[in-house]
């Protein structure tokens, strides 16, 4: 995998000084960050392999400062970046050389709580579990849970389309999201859905979310927060092969029946994660389900009935319930730990693809084989339920012939999801990551299709260029005299 | 309300001739209506008040005969209306005297069907009540069911992003919609989606989703189908006080109950709905819900038990279960007919906001206050759960004044949906009825988004023109000179 970034444009670097006093006329004090040694913490992402070190960081603290901010690149010409808390895991948030990055973090405020219609408003900045962590003493939490969920802010998940191992039930961030205030590169404020169940017109939530911060920078989010479940088990099941899990979940998923949670691990992380969070993993099974029930008594018993039923039919080897809440805690910290788990073992890329259920035995072969094939070892550990797969293909960084081995073996894999009927991601993103791959997925007129949109929104395509798109899709050149006119 | 209709384009009235070859050189045989009684089956929607004839009606049977139509009437210029069963509520339907209308109906063929998926692929003409049927045998189900069902199809039911009275756990279209094969207006087939949970890219099927057919044209769709339930059994609970209802409805969410169905019925509703359907409704309350629900004899056992104790703490007066599949059939035929049956005793317009569920209580007392003050009657029949309400406002369509004052009724309650929070449409769409109340709810700036969308998908905006948006809504002139270049 070889990212070609696009050359700084002489021009705008030859501004940036003017830039820079044009950004700390507009946020005052510390906002705009200008030394290289402070600009570095922006070079890169949880996709750290590439970086780029921006020209300028501005941190606005509101909505109008971010107005300005957008309308002085936009007369300039110059790229925005917008960046949550950079735990983007496909590059989404690296910077070029010739970009402003505009980080959201400083506007992390609640500013509104609504128990009776189950929403609430805030700055986008703030952080996934900050979101239920407010609303926790009431017995509310909001849904989508990404495993950064402690760092990453609710604009990165809007961004992505975040999801998390609780979005089986709940549904992704586009779920649960009612509404955006956001910024076009015009500098325009931009109000879109509300805190009912529709909107009238075209649904722009649903268009925002997932655009991977490219048509506009949101300030707002309006989220859908639901009431805590009465109680909530995770529990277990160890298998003997890994075709069994996988028609296990199939079956599960193919009943109709919706658990909260269906998490898969093979041995290879099993064994990974549970050196780190002790949380009593069977270690001597092939592949692992960690299925979580919630309800009430009566509801987690009846539903746990009917998957240990399935599981039974597939010889499930071991059934383990949490016994208490201590139990757990350590259940998922040691599935949500896993990419940082298996980081201490060994150098990983990890996919991001997906797949309709009911291929699942078929790809958990089809990745064994390709990584096999390639002489590699990988960990499995995903979100089977709803078929979003994160193998974590292992490599050896000081060896680059291995490095290159485990790229092609990632790109394989992703094409195996293309090829079943699924896609090249679930949750992390395109990115810069797998912008060329797109071509996998889409031809020349579908991918038109997307870019005329984001020539609509972003003419001069300032919104975090270089991304989602291979840089020589097909686009229609911007109309360069905007116009106002009636119909 | 007075609609507005543009004036039609002499110059395309005038290629009426060529552009009807045309036609039938693309569609051979019947596929062409010309003749002016025919054409007049395609007058109007369910909007009945307002109707245009078209120029000429074709109904091809292949993707790529919509190509060729398209490519022609973008070639020369012509509006194209495309048209599923008619059953558009808000007159999205209703065409132009200048317009080619589209109709899709005989393309209704099931392409593919995947039950390890869930997932079929269908021809958009197909109606929604025959995907079902399709599935029923194995004991599956799509899941949106607007009351039209048996009529409408997929195709509107994508254009509208339409509802039903089981959306409240399933979801309304968008969330059951995995694919789309649609066609540009400049006759290029995209495909979007596919079988897997999410897309890279920007997520152009929630774009198109509810665009009510101003996008492109949709042909073929990706539906996810779903398990039956093992049971399923309606409840009736009546209360002597609207407000003890609604705060039952807004109880149960706030609990995070999330029953199949909570369908609400005023007295005026029961009573008309009864006399229909002879379903055992209560006819000595002044409020009705319909709770349905599912899963095994347990799960529905313990669902109910916590709904019913919610209904006692607002003072429930009759409690009713079905008791047979026969029960439940006249149970839901009552609520399903509605409109017709309000329609046997009186004219009426039907409106089709949303709300957050937790003002439920404020706005049925609203509503009643709005109604009262015209001196008017209103039955009240909604999806409560999801705060998607269709208060029915009936008048004496030989009344003119009273046909006023109904209108002016109906505006005054979509604004109070607005003012609290919600939105003028929940799943009947904008068409032409709320064209010019989009302004109630958005800025131009907010407009101004929406119709560069618009723009860039269709330039000259021939698709389903002079609906969603008021006729001098904010736009861009459009790129006149589109030309391929690379980034």
């Amino acid at each position: 995998m070889t990212i070609a970034f696009p050359e700084p444009q002489a021009a705008v670097l030859a501004k940036r000084d003017a830039i820079i006093a044009g950004l700390q006329a507009i946020v005052p004090g510390e906002g705009v960050i200008t030394a290289l040694d402070e600009r570095r913490a922006f070079e890169t992402d949880a996709l750290t392999s590439y970086r780029r070190v921006p020209m300028v960081v501005v941190l606005p603290e509101t909505t109008e400062q971010v107005s300005a901010i957008l309308k002085l690149c936009n007369r300039e010409g110059v790229p925005v970046v917008a960046r949550g808390a950079g735990t983007s895991l496909a590059g989404g948030a690296i910077p070029q050389e010739d970009a402003v990055v505009l980080g959201i973090a400083k506007m992390n405020r609640v500013l509104e709580t609504n128990f009776a219609d189950r929403t609430m408003r805030v700055q986008s900045g703030i952080t996934n579990l900050a979101i239920s962590g407010e609303v926790a003493h009431e017995g509310f939490f909001y849904a989508p849970d990404p495993s950064s969920q402690l760092a990453c802010t609710i604009a990165g998940n809007v961004a992505m389309n975040s999801g998390g191992a609780h979005c089986l039930k709940y549904g992704v961030t586009a779920n649960n999201i009612l509404g955006l205030k956001l910024v076009t590169i015009e500098g325009e404020i931009v109000e879109i859905g509300g805190a009912a169940l529709d909107s009238p017109g075209y649904d722009l939530i649903g268009l925002m979310v997932g655009s991977e911060g490219q048509l506009g920078v949101v300030t707002e989010v309006t989220v859908r927060i639901l009431r805590q479940a009465e109680g909530a088990r995770p529990v277990l099941f160890g298998f003997d092969e890994i075709g069994q899990a996988g028609r296990t979940v199939a079956d599960i998923i193919g009943a109709g029946i919706i658990p909260v949670a269906i998490e898969y691990m093979d041995r290879e992380a099993i064994a990974i994660c549970e050196a780190f969070a002790h949380a009593g993993y069977p270690l001597d099974v092939e592949a692992m389900l960690i299925i979580e029930v919630e309800g009430s008594e009566a509801e987690m018993e009846a539903m746990l009935a009917r998957i240990v039923e399935i599981a039974r039919a597939h010889q499930v080897k071991v059934i383990k319930e949490s016994k208490s809440a201590i139990e757990t805690a350590a259940i998922w910290k040691g599935r949500k730990s896993a990419f940082g788990a298996t980081g201490r073992v060994a150098d990983y890329i990890c996919m991001d693809g997906t797949i309709p259920t009911g291929r699942l035995p078929e790809v958990l072969a089809g990745i064994d084989r390709i990584v096999k094939g390639y002489g590699l070892r990988v960990a499995n550990v995903f979100h089977a339920g709803d078929g979003n797969l994160h193998p974590l293909v292992m490599f050896n960084v000081n060896d680059p012939a291995e490095q290159v081995k485990a790229e092609h073996a990632g790109e394989d894999i992703l094409r195996l999801c293309v090829e079943v009927g699924g896609c090249l991601t679930g949750e992390h993103g395109v990115g810069i990551e797998k912008r060329d791959l797109m071509r996998e997925q889409f031809s020349d007129t579908d991918l038109l299709q997307q870019t005329r949109i984001k020539s609509a929104l972003d003419p001069q395509w300032l919104l975090n260029p270089a991304k989602v798109f291979p840089l020589d899709a097909p686009k229609e050149a911007a109309s360069s005299t905007p116009a106002k006119a009636a119909a």
